[in-house]
Parts: C-alpha cells; structure tokens; sequence
C-alpha cells in the first residue's frame, strides 16, 4: 500500500497539475457564484492542512499568515466569521505567487509531520484532507472550464480533450429484481460520513440503461421542442429555463447553423455519440419524461453499478440528498462537511471525467442543487418493470 | 352513503362560512406571494368546476364570463397564460359580490349537473373538484389569518379559537419493530395521484413520540439560544433565519416581557402546553437536533400513525417530496395537480385544525418548501432504535 | 373671499366625489409602489388634519385611534417611525367604511375648530392641510387609472372622459427675447416653499410652443422607430426602456393592428390631435430630440406661460428640481414638505386635466422621477433663437 | 508648444506608470460596478486610438483583434453590443501581458500616423483620444484603490501617498456681488463639448469658502450624530445611509477607538487637517446642512474659483448635471461622450490629487451619481449674502 506522505505529495501535485497551463489571470477571477477562483482552491485545501493537522499537531508551527485563516476559510461556521462566497472573485490578493509560496510552506510541515510515526487522528485527518483535496480537484477543473468558457476569446485549456466512452447505439437495459438490498459503504478505507451507515432498502423490480444519454439522443428532444413543452418539466424547471432563456445544455452554442459546444480544446463541433454533459436535474428529468422513462433512485444505481461502465459522467439520479437512517454528523469541523447541506439537493452517483483517480467508489454520493450545470453531470434512464 | 350533490352544497357552503365573518376588504389583499386573496380562492375553486366540469359535461353551458379564466386561473400551464401569483393582490374586480354572484351561478349549474345520472367521469371530476375545494379551504383559513395577525390593528377573526389537544406532559414513545411495510393508500374512497402506488418500504425500529412538540418545549429551544447556534442548522436554514433575523416562530411576539403570539381572537399569552404551530421545516429540523432526536420519515409517520393522535398540526417529515416508486401523472390538466411539485419541498404528515373534516386520511400527504410557516407546521420527534 | 371654513368643506367633499364610483375593492389594492389605495389617501389626509391642527389646536381633542397614526403616516420622518409604502396595499383593515368615519369625525372637529375665531397659526396650517389635499386628489386620479387601467377586466371609472384642448394642428412658436427675468411667486395667496425666495435669472432667447405635443405627433416617432434608436434617449433612459420593453406610453395597446389607449370609459381608439399623456421624462426628452429641438427649462416654461394656454398635462421640463438661491426649509414637519425630495427628480410645470381647480399657478413646481409616467405627464417642445 | 507626438508618448506613459507597483493580479477584479479592472482601463484607451484614429485614418491599418473591439468597447453605443460593465472582472483573458502588447502595437502605430503631417481631423482626434486617456488614469487611480482598500490583507500601493494641501484653521470666505457672469469654456486648447456655448447666468451674491471641508470638520458632524439625524439629508440619501449601515466617509475604518483611514501606503491614522474626500454628494449636502451653509452652484463655483486654490478635490456643488443653453451633442461616437449622461447626476468642480497634470480647468465639469463616493470627492462650502 502506498505510504501516506507519498500519496500526500501525489495528490497535491496533482491539484498543480491541473492549473499547470493556466496564466496568472485565470487564477482569479469568479465569474458565478458557485466557482471559486482557482488560486482560492489552493490556497483553501493548504488551509485545511494547516488548520486541522499543522497548528493542532505540528510540534511548533505557527499560522503562516494570520489574514490567510480569513481569505480561505470556505463554509466552516465553527472556525469562525465566513467569507462571503461572491467575494473570492474580487480578491487580488494574497498573489498567485504568495498562494503558491504558502502552499509549499504547508507541503514541507506536513511532510515533516508525516515522516515519523503518526497517530491514528493524524493518520484520519490526512486522509480526509486528501480526500477533500481531490474534491476540489474536480471543482478546480470544472470551474476553470467556466472560467475559460465564458471567455469571449474561448481560449484553450489542453490541446487534447478528456478521452470518453462513445455510445455504442445499442439501447440495452439491465434488470434488477424485486428485492431488499444493502446500501452503503461496506469497504475498508476512506469514505465520507454520508454513507456510512449500511442499511436495507426494499426495492422493486426494474430496468436501468446500460449506457448513459448522449448528445444525439438529447438533440432529439431539443429538436422536439422539449424546452418549451411544459408537460415535462416541474414547475420550477419551467420557470428557471424561462428566466434563463435556456435552450440547451451549458457550453453548447448553436453557430452558423451548427451545434457545437466549448471544450479543453475550444470551440468544437457537437459529438452526437458522446455522452451529454452539463445538464440540470431539471433538464435530465424533463429529457426522462420525455423519453417515457424516469431517472434512477441513488438506491436503484448503488445495486445495478457493478453490470454497467461509469465514471465519464456524474449521473443524476431521483433521490434528494437526506441522511441514511443511521446517520450521525461527526463531532467538530468535521462534521460539518455534509451534513449541513441535506436539503434542497439532489442526488449524482457515479463519477466525471474530471474526478481524481480513485476518488469514487459505488457508496459514493454527490449533491448538487437541481440547476446546477456546470459540473460534468449526465443522464441514465430507468424504469420500474410492469 | 352521502349523496354527491349534497356533499356538493355541503362542502361549497363551507367556504363560504369560512369568510363569512370577514369585511369586504380582506377579501381583496395579498401580503405575500404565498398567500392569495380570499375571492381569489372563491373564484379559482369555482372556476375549477366551471372548467373541468360544466363546460365539458353540461349541454348548453357557456362560460359565465370569458375574462375570469385569464384572473382565476391557477398554476394550470395547459390551460393557457398564468397570471403570476404576485399579482392577485392588485386585483380589485372582479368585486367580491361578483364572486359570489359567479359562485352561485356555477352552484346553480352543478345542482342542474348532478340533479340527474351522471357518468363516472362527472363523478370522479366532482370529487375531485371538492377534494380542491376543500384544500383551499385550509389555504383560506391560514390565508386569513396571515391578512388579519399581519395588521397592525391584529383584527379579531372569530371569538373563539379552535379547540387543540393539549399536552399531558408525559414524553412516550412508540415502538416500531424493524421490517418491510405497505406504504399508500388502499382504501376505496378518493385519494391523490401522490399517494397511489401502494408499495413496499423497509424500515430499521424506531420509536416516534406520542405527543407534539409543545410551544414550552419550543420555548426551551429559544431560551438556550437556539436561533443562533449553526450546529443545530442546516446552512440554508441559518442564512435564512439570518436575512430575516428570525427569532420565533410566527405570530409569536415579544411584548412587555412576554410572549404572545396572534390568534383567532386577536393577540394572546402563549399557552405553554399547546403544540408549537407555525414553524418552518427548517426550524422543526433544528429543534429536533438540539433535542438529539430527528424527524421520522414520511414512511415511519404513516406506520405508525395509528397509535398515535394526530390531526391539530400539519407534522414535518424528514423526507423529500418525491413520487413513488410506481406513480404516474394523470394524462390532462388533472395530471398537474401533484407530479410537477415534486422537486424542493418537504413532506408533511397529518393534518391540522383547519383542515376540512374528512380530508385527511393516514396516507395523504402534504408539502411546502423548507421556509413556509403560514401553515399550521409543527414537529413530531423520532428516534432510531440502538 | 370664501370663508375658510366653507373652503374647507368644499375642498374635503371633492375628495370624496372623486371617489364616487369607486367599489369598495378600488380602495384597497396598490398595484404598484408609486400608486396608494385610495383609502389610504382618504385617511392620510384626514391624518394631516387631525395631526398638525386638532392635537395641537382644539381644546380637548384627542385621537381618534392611536393605531392610525401609524397607518397613515407618510414620509414625516420626525413623527416617527414610517409605514414601507409598499406595505399599504397589503393593510385590509381599517375597512373603508371606518376611514370615510375617521374622515368625517376630523371634519365635525374641524368645523368645530374653524367656527370661531382662529389664530394665523391655525390659518397657514388649515391652507396647507387644503392644499395638500388638493395634492392628494390628483393622485387620487391617477391612482384610480392606475388601478382600473391595469386590471384585466378594464372597468370603467366614469361615463364620460374629462374634456380635453386638441391641438389645431398649426405648429406655432412664441419668441421669447433674452433678458434677466422674475423667477418664483409673487402673489399673495398660498405657495408652497419651493416656490419662494423670488429671484432673477438671465435667459438666453429661445422660443416655445403654443401647443403641447399630440397623440399623433408621438405615434410618428413610434413608427420612425424611436424606441428602438440610441441617439435619442439618455443612456439611463435607454437602459430603462430595454428592461421594461417599452414600445409606447403607458396604457396605450397594440390591439387588433390597431393603437387603443385606456381612458376613463375604458379601452378605446387613441385621439390622433389629444396631447399625448403618461410618458415619462425619458420619453419626453427622447421625443424632443428627435424632433431637433429640446425641452424648455422651467424658468422658460414660467416666463412664456401667459401666452399660451395650460393646464391639461404636466408639462416636462430639462430642469432638476433643486432649491431656488433663497431656499430655506420651513421649521418642523412642515419642513419636510418639499426640500428633502430636491435630488434625482426633474420639474413639470403647468397642471393636468385631474388637477384639483385653482391648484396651480405658474410658479408651481411639481417634480418627478425621470422613469414616472403614472401622472399625465406630457410634453411642449422648445427651440434656442439662433 | 508640446509637439502631439511627443505629448502622445508623454500620457500614454503616465497611464503605465499608475500601474507600475501592480501586481498582474490586480488588474484582473472588478470589486463593485463602478470600478473596471486596470487592464481593463489600459486596453480600453487604446482600443479608442485603435478605432477612432488607426482604423480609419492609417493606411494599411487592420484591426489587432477582432475580439478586442467586443472586450474593450465601453459604452458606445454607435459601435455595437455593449459588454455589460459588471463583466469585466469575469475576463482573465486577454491577459496583462497581452493587453500591454496591443497597447504598445497601437502606441507603434500612432507614432507612425503621428510622425508625418497630420489633418486637423487626426489632431483633434488624437487630443482627445488623450484627454480620454487622463480621465481613464484619474479612474485607474481610483478604482486601483478601490481594488487594494478592499482586500482584507490592506496592500500597500507606493510608499508615499500623495502631498495634499493642508487647512490653516482660519475659515475664510470669499465674497462675490450680485451680477451676471459669463460661464463655460473661453480659451484655445481643448475641453469637452459640454464646457461649450458660454453663456451668461444671473448670481445673487454670495460668499465661498477659502478652504475645503477637513476631515476634523466632518468628525464633528459624525461625532454630533450626523449621520442618524433626518433633518440634513434628503429622503434618498438617508435611506442609502440606512440600507448600507454607513457611518463615515469611504475608506474610514474605527479600529481600537481610533478613526483610521486606507490610503496609498496602507492603513493610518486619520490626520484631521487634511481636506475630506470620499464622500458622496447625500453626504456633502447633509455635512453643509448641518453647518447652516450649503454647497455652492456650479456657477458660483466657477466665477469664483480664481480666488482659492483648487486641485486636491473634486468638490460636489449643488448642480445638476445639464446642457448648457446653447449645448449641442457632435455627430458620431464622440457625441456620446457627455449628453448622453445628462440626468440622475451632479455636478463636481475642480480636481483631485489624481487628476492627471493639466488635465482639468475652471470651466471643466465632472459628474457622478449623488451616492458615489470611490472618487475623492469633497466638500467646500457656500452661503448667500443676507
């Protein structure tokens, strides 16, 4: 197994990485609410280092920049006042180069605080601020898609894209029967404390696509007139696709009579076999009725993932984002890093093209408001069998 | 068995002696966007029969009046343009006497349709146009008094209040064994889309509080600081409690020492063994944590509610409003009534002292957003099994 | 000389007149923020009245209902607290049959007040309360249009529209020859303070209108596409006009290919040769600069006016509404009349066919905001001499 | 006489220089609408030499590129789609380096149209392509430290702030008679159109201030409870003062019972005998009130401006910002320089600390919305001659 300081510098390496053909610019600025400027990101996750292993059990050290507790706290109530989210974008300072310096200061403690013998708190809490770092890992490569996608210079990022699973064309379901089923993490490493908790569900029987929804097959009903057809949306998708305008997915545009949609690369022609991307919950449940079928249960995904490919694309699923029956929040910060949000939200599985390796498993439970899009966010239908 | 056109005058009159003490002007104002005025409700729940009954179902019927289709419309997107909520309150005509007039136009006209044999179809759109009817009759109540308790003159309504259980003090639980149970409805009668699809759900044990949360033990909550302690919260319900610096439920006011809150009969002493009424989901969600409790799920609340009385307070559940399992939306207008709500609300068991008598039933289920508490909202505790 | 007390009786009776033929309803909605119930008006004036001369001067007086100061309080900050104007029109209660009683208890005290004989104090303060009613009674109108005008049904307010000048056709200019000029009042009646401090001010030669603009003018610079043109509208106008997505004055409709406009008796065909009405500063200014020419400033408008007739719309002028170089602001709440609203407001000279009779004069001053266009505002063109 | 080339270099340079201690970062944000980012600043005015002069005038000449004209367009109209102010701190690209490339590409290109013989056209151009280039160096003053004022971590911007005139304490005034006085631009350089079409304007006498407003002065409008007392301020800007919770000028802070203020080298005490700055038009019109005195007219300010130093401050007077009698807008887009703003704003005279060398003049009229108070913006005071 990998040794932990090892695995502590390949994950922050790999935060780096993803910013490795940025310009200083793009490091700062917020062009919607919920992306935060890439700087913060590193600069937030040296924080969580520095704050919850560093000042607590590094023998000696010291806070690198007392300001710096202000400027990257993100949502941690119980450490105090909370940066107003809309603000990160107005910040110039700390500079990209100081993010980069504090960053590395943080690197060499805990390297130090790695090298010996380290106790079990200190082992969990390096293990959950690596896990929170490959979070924002993903949200640093999303929010820097925004950030360049709604550039009027689109300018490229990669000169190649992410490699993604095509559709084959074959329209296949896979049947789970009626049944009860255990659902929750059961592994032994890392997760986090929404699913935990493993407990029984009783399901009925039914059928779940063995591929995800691809462009194609989401231009047919845009094509259709979907958007503008209420019958397959909830009255709140309605009203949110009205006051935004909205008729397609985030980052397609329609060009010299063309669909194409920005990229790592840039602006490119529409691939009709790829899986869509960058959906709202409202939109994947309006595209389900549509199609006659509905979105799958988190419960109903958890139990068929094992007989089908994923990982390309967050899938939206039916669920609304509660606690298991067990739950119970951790004592401290920590316990603040999910359960507070059980509301309003809907359920993704699975994973993105843009998640860190080895971040997901199928226990795993993300959450997003139902218009969120500017994650890598898919579609997989279901239906119950009559 | 009661015959349908004299259940017809029955609960139609009833609506009627819900405003019958009401001055002409409450009728008219709307002072917030979830309530509608009055002649709003009259004229909407009439129009309703209008609509879907004499227009289709009684030879030689003609609209009474072609305009109100445009003002008594309702959240109806097939049936053409909405009018936005927010502006029923600028509506002075029709006239409240108009109303009335429309009103007995279309109860003259029911009678003549229900006089002789009718189809199953006129009965099932009848029933349900009464279960409509007698849903805006809660709307009405609570309507009411958010009109009258958000005056500065605090109008009384009525001399007397509702009656309402009171607590006994003692804190018992029930006992659920842990298993696999039948979820929705089975009866004969009339229920909602929402509650068809009678399914399985397996539940872990539980117990569930015989009684409601009391406005005393609300108090409790209050006085230790309650309001302002994040860990009891979810974010958005803090940032909510904060924008608009809440520190009560409402009606509850601080007056000259003490608390009071608005009723029926105008501004009173709060009585400290009522159950806590006007509470949001968020508030019920935090009280429960700082009573180290929970609230049960909708699933819990129904298998257990035959043990129990319930029926004074709209009860809170911990779950999302979702469909079931097998549920499907009516073709047609009717098919609007529930399916595309079903996206950011909470569910709600029971029923509450201004529910029309009859209405409710063990699998009914209601839902608002997590902010709403112009309903009569209040918490019932559950706790899982160790 | 009318005695005051007959004054009084007159003035307080045209109020109630103009309210006629009202419903009960038209008194209690307030569809927009500018806009009052008029009940509120009813009230507020009597408020004055009980205020400023009964508490104060009436032996033995006191006030009618402690909660009502609170109600129909306006923007006297030094009263107290102030009602949110956007708040009236959520107020049901006191119901108009209790406010026409407050309104005619003030009157019976009143008369009791002005039957003897009575101090310059109780003088000045009874002439202010009259005037400020005559105020009142021209919101009042254009209150009442704002409320039928924008209800769906378009009831009508009264059989007959108010007479109206038309325009000759015959596009004549009266020379004004440059000079230094009396600015302000100089009879001896009642003037506000606004109006005082008499002063010169040089003016340029220039030239003005005989006749206010037409319908028929403003529909040619509809047609030429004004609207839609930059280079007329001031950049805050422009912006004003896009967000709004206005295309004509206010309750003018596009219908059946064919401009309709809602007046007294309802919707009707819009007069080519009436003056054009309810447009606001934007409008006027874009208008006039289409035409080559410009607005007169209010010390042209005041020193040509004895040559032309006026008194049918409010005549926009290209003046802010600022303190005369004498200004001083009246002690106490009388103080607060006129001085503190003198920032983002442009001057109308002239009256409008609701203006109460001998209202006006041509030092009166009335201001509005650049994007108001509830009152009937309308426009004369002038022109500097070469 | 300064060579137009050599003057060219000379500004062009200066705009670089404001910049010089800038990190690349802060010339990214935008951390309130009015404040555009400084590279943003630095694109736009070459952008106007770029398009005004290059474009049309040099032989040869191809736009830089093509997507600069939709990033770097202000609010001109004439030349298509506006970007929308607030999203300008969204562009991280084109980046700082870029922007100074185009800058010194176009600085090559000028030079080469400037070093021949050039047309009256090109001159007039060029020289106002240059005033428009100090009124941007005046913003980027600014709003630089708008941007480093509001960053938590307080950045230093130079070592030294600027020198500034400091008050004798002796409060003079100078006293000018009744009479009429020419106003507007007299000599042969350039100023802007809306200085033009001197005219006459009848002044009563009055007396101004020798010196500016201290900030020890307006101490004593906080300390005697200025900002909470209704009676100085107008209905808006006392119900700004409420919304924003304002308390004293822009850039104050009371930091361990201490008035402290953000200048170029940090934070520092307040030094009492220094002019005030940052405050708004509401705020400069409430401290005059208090005093009993009043701002003077933009008039009054001109005739008498001979006769007191000027330049640190711009100074709110009491006039709106109008056309001149005899003002007429240029045809094209230099016509939208200053007619187009021409309502909602007042005027200020003068100068600041940070008005480029020579830029302004007595006749020159800065305005701005009666809230702004990012410029340093002053105060000096007036009153009539009894």
């Amino acid at each position: 197994m990998e040794a932990l300081s090892s695995k502590y510098k390949r994950v922050r390496k790999r935060s780096e990485d993803i910013c490795s053909t940025l310009k200083t610019e793009d490091y700062v600025v917020q062009p919607m609410v919920d992306v935060s400027p890439p700087k913060w990101h590193l600069g937030h996750t040296s924080w969580f280092f520095e704050t919850f292993l560093l000042i607590s059990h590094l023998k000696g050290y010291t806070p690198y920049d007392p300001t710096y507790s202000y400027v990257f706290n993100s949502y941690y109530e119980s450490l105090g006042v909370r940066v107003i989210r809309t603000d990160r974008g107005n910040l110039s300072r700390p500079t990209v180069e100081e993010v980069y310096d504090y960053r590395h200061h943080v690197d060499a403690a805990m390297e130090d605080l790695l090298s010996g013998s380290i106790s079990d708190q200190v082992n969990m809490l390096t293990v959950l601020g690596l896990n929170h770092e490959e979070q924002h890992q993903e949200l640093l490569a999303t929010d820097i898609k925004y950030i360049l996608g709604h550039n009027p210079l689109f300018p490229t990022y990669r000169e190649i894209s992410n490699p993604i699973r095509v559709a084959t064309g074959a329209e296949e379901f896979i049947v789970i029967q009626e049944g009860t089923y255990d659902i929750g993490f059961n592994g032994s490493g890392f997760c986090y404390d929404n699913e935990l908790a493993r407990h029984m569900v009783y399901l009925p029987a039914y059928k779940i696509a063995k591929e995800l929804v691809t462009n194609g097959q989401f231009l047919e009903f845009i094509e259709d007139g979907g958007y503008h057809k209420h019958e397959y949306w909830h009255a709140e998708g309605l009203e949110w696709v009205k006051n935004n305008n909205l008729v397609a997915p985030l980052y397609w545009h329609h060009m010299n009579n063309q669909w194409v949609h920005y990229n790592a690369t840039g602006i490119k022609p529409l691939k009709l076999d790829e899986p869509v991307a960058h959906i709202s919950y409202y939109e994947a449940f309006a595209f389900a009725t549509w199609k006659e079928m509905r979105l799958p249960t988190e419960f109903e995904w958890e139990v068929a993932c094992g007989q089908f490919d994923w990982g390309d694309r967050w899938e939206w699923t039916g669920s609304a984002y509660l606690p298991y029956p067990g739950y119970s929040k951790a004592a401290g910060p920590v316990g603040e890093y999910n359960g507070k949000f059980m509301v309003n939200q809907m359920v993704l599985r699975g994973a993105s093209v843009v998640t860190s390796p080895g971040h997901s498993r199928p226990s795993y439970r993300n959450f997003f408001h139902p218009h969120i899009r500017w994650q890598y966010s898919g579609v997989r239908l279901a239906q119950r069998m009559n």
